[in-house]
């Protein structure tokens, strides 16, 4: 008898989750794999690059408790393609497991599971509470902003803070790549351990958003963050992610107090006035250059090789007319984060950093984008 | 007032069945454009590699004639951003152009028209016909089989030729790599000027099949061959292909004669089971072994680093035992060009060619595929 039995469904849902986690390029062949224990009725899939780790627990029938550590990617790649029946599974020698399932026969080759590397400990008590669809909002507002860049680490995360004002608690998440910064709040939020920042990196972000994305229904999540890392439980799944050490920029110093030109603008027609235009910005990203006067805008660009580009869109504002040249894929990204129909923008001068909101009450998202101006 | 108003959807249209011919990587900037001429309330479309060219006549209105030559990856970027409205467009000096579409203004540089190569000239009387969706299917189901590598340029085409077989026409096609072949006729089809075998380049016979994928409808198309290209026309298309010149293979030889070996097997189980075992292929491309015993084969793998697979389907054969390794992929490729519920397979012995067909009456289609045997 089968030491294991899963649906194919079941099996495969959880596998999906470690693909993006486990089986990237690594010098430790250990880390490509999985780790799988099963026990009471449940198969626990563990998967780590040692900077994230996720665990989830999938429904089966054990006959046999067991563990193994096998190629992610490769067991992802047989499971796929089985037909949804039920499979079986069994320990064999020299830490190699077979797999049943139909008329389908398969042995895969494993490591042993000793050497899988164990994720971080924590304390069940200390969780804090907060609903997941809220948590996976504000990583979509912020995360976009953070950078890209291997050489800028500590730019390569998301704050997450607490604040206090008023008497209430205030859960604050920021991003920047040192040209622009994303930054949303919300009241009434809580998590215990943040209050003094923490920095969670951005690859681990984009993993719970991935998780997430997958998870079906409103609920809550748990979260603890300790010096070292954060956890996040919801469901039957586990993700802990090592925080980035370093301090994170002093981005109060950063949003404008000045900024008095203030005007309101459709999001959907300055976005798809962006993209247009945006085809004929020069790969030396010129920018688009934004000519404001009272009541309209024209958003230009020009590109060395094939032309130039140039459209009006109506704005409200009655201030004095003024240009600045923004990267249009930051104003647009900005844009994409927003909910509201209408955005505000808040500009001082050509030299001077924009700020962009969405056109919502305050008690709803206490959110903004800064963006810095290129040169004209 | 604009020279030429052409709608975005009739536009975007045309330049997108250009985009896989001009555009591509080229050391002559003029091959990165198209050609637009606009006369007679048409506006025509040419792009061209120097191998393959296309011409598509779009509906508009002319106010003026006129010429240009842009680039066709920048015009097709901008036209596929504009909102579904009327473009104008009007030539102006240094071989500019100018784009006009609700509140957007696109000006696009260009190169002298004049410098544009023309595409080969024909006779317009020697046409001959061909259902569309029959030339289309001929297509897929032999150019798959065709050379993918740059150093074997006589594998690289597509044989179109004539056959004569108890006074009836027969139009056929034939491709191979040298590893395997892939052979379709169809009686009472005639191009003529292809009775000696002209072969057509794969790059341009999947330019065909592209072309052909976005026009809707049965209809027929014409066809001419002369000694250095193929000119199709349909509809308001036209696409020149110049042949390869050069022998195709001897590949009546190739065709096993002696295959005694026959069995039926379920197209879809045999398809499902490639597909599974070949998850444990080895990347050094050892094939999956066949194992031919009366009324079942298993199918197995194996892989150096992650284990091996096996498996069993029911076949109807009633000879003797036998065992061949294939590759894979190229029995998967061979099984999807067939439109039969069952496939017949044809060997000799583990050294030998083996044969597929479908299982179809003669009369429907005369198709097949040869499959050079692995080294066990």
């Amino acid at each position: 008898m089968a030491h294991l039995e899963i649906e194919k469904r079941e099996f495969l849902k959880g596998l999906n989750l470690m693909q993006g986690i486990a089986g990237r390029k690594t010098t430790l062949p250990i880390l490509s794999h999985i780790y799988l224990e099963w026990k009471q009725n449940t198969l626990f899939l563990t998967g780590t690059d040692l900077q994230t780790g996720v665990q989830e627990a999938l429904t089966g029938i054990v006959h046999e408790e067991g563990r193994a550590s096998v190629s992610s990617k490769k067991l992802f790649e047989i499971v796929r393609e089985l037909p949804e029946q039920t499979i079986q599974i069994t320990k064999k020698e020299n830490h190699w497991i077979q797999l049943k399932c139909g008329k389908s026969l398969f042995n895969l080759a494993g490591l042993d599971p000793d050497d899988y590397p164990s994720l971080p400990s924590f304390q069940e008590k200390a969780f804090s509470k907060i609903p997941t669809t809220l948590f996976k909002e504000m990583i979509e507002k912020t995360a976009f902003a953070a950078s890209n860049e291997e050489s800028r680490y500590h730019l390569h995360g998301i704050l997450l803070t607490q604040q206090r004002s008023g008497g209430k608690e205030i859960l604050r998440m920021v991003a920047t790549d040192g040209h622009r910064l994303s930054l949303i709040e919300r009241e009434g939020q809580m998590i215990r351990g943040v209050e003094k920042g923490v920095i969670i990196p951005k690859k681990g972000v984009l993993e719970i958003k991935k998780v997430l994305g997958d998870k079906e229904g409103e609920g809550e999540m748990n979260i603890y963050v300790d010096n070292t890392h954060a956890f996040l439980k919801w469901e039957r799944s586990l993700m802990v992610i090592r925080l980035i050490e370093g301090e994170f920029p002093e981005y109060d110093q950063v949003i404008p107090k000045q900024n008095d030109k203030t005007m309101k603008i459709g999001k959907e027609p300055f976005y798809q006035s962006l993209k247009r235009v945006s085809t004929m910005i020069s790969e030396r990203a010129e920018g688009v250059k934004l000519s404001i006067q009272p009541n309209f805008m024209e958003l230009s660009s020009n590109h060395q090789d094939y032309g130039d580009a140039k459209e009006e869109i109506d704005i409200q504002y009655q201030g004095a007319p003024m240009e600045i040249n923004f990267n249009a894929r930051y104003l647009m990204e900005a844009l994409q984060s927003f909910d509201s129909e209408e955005v505000v923008m808040e500009l001082k001068d050509e030299g001077s950093p924009g700020i962009l909101r969405p056109d919502l009450s305050p008690s709803l998202s206490q959110q903004l984008s800064i963006i810095m101006p290129m040169r004209i």
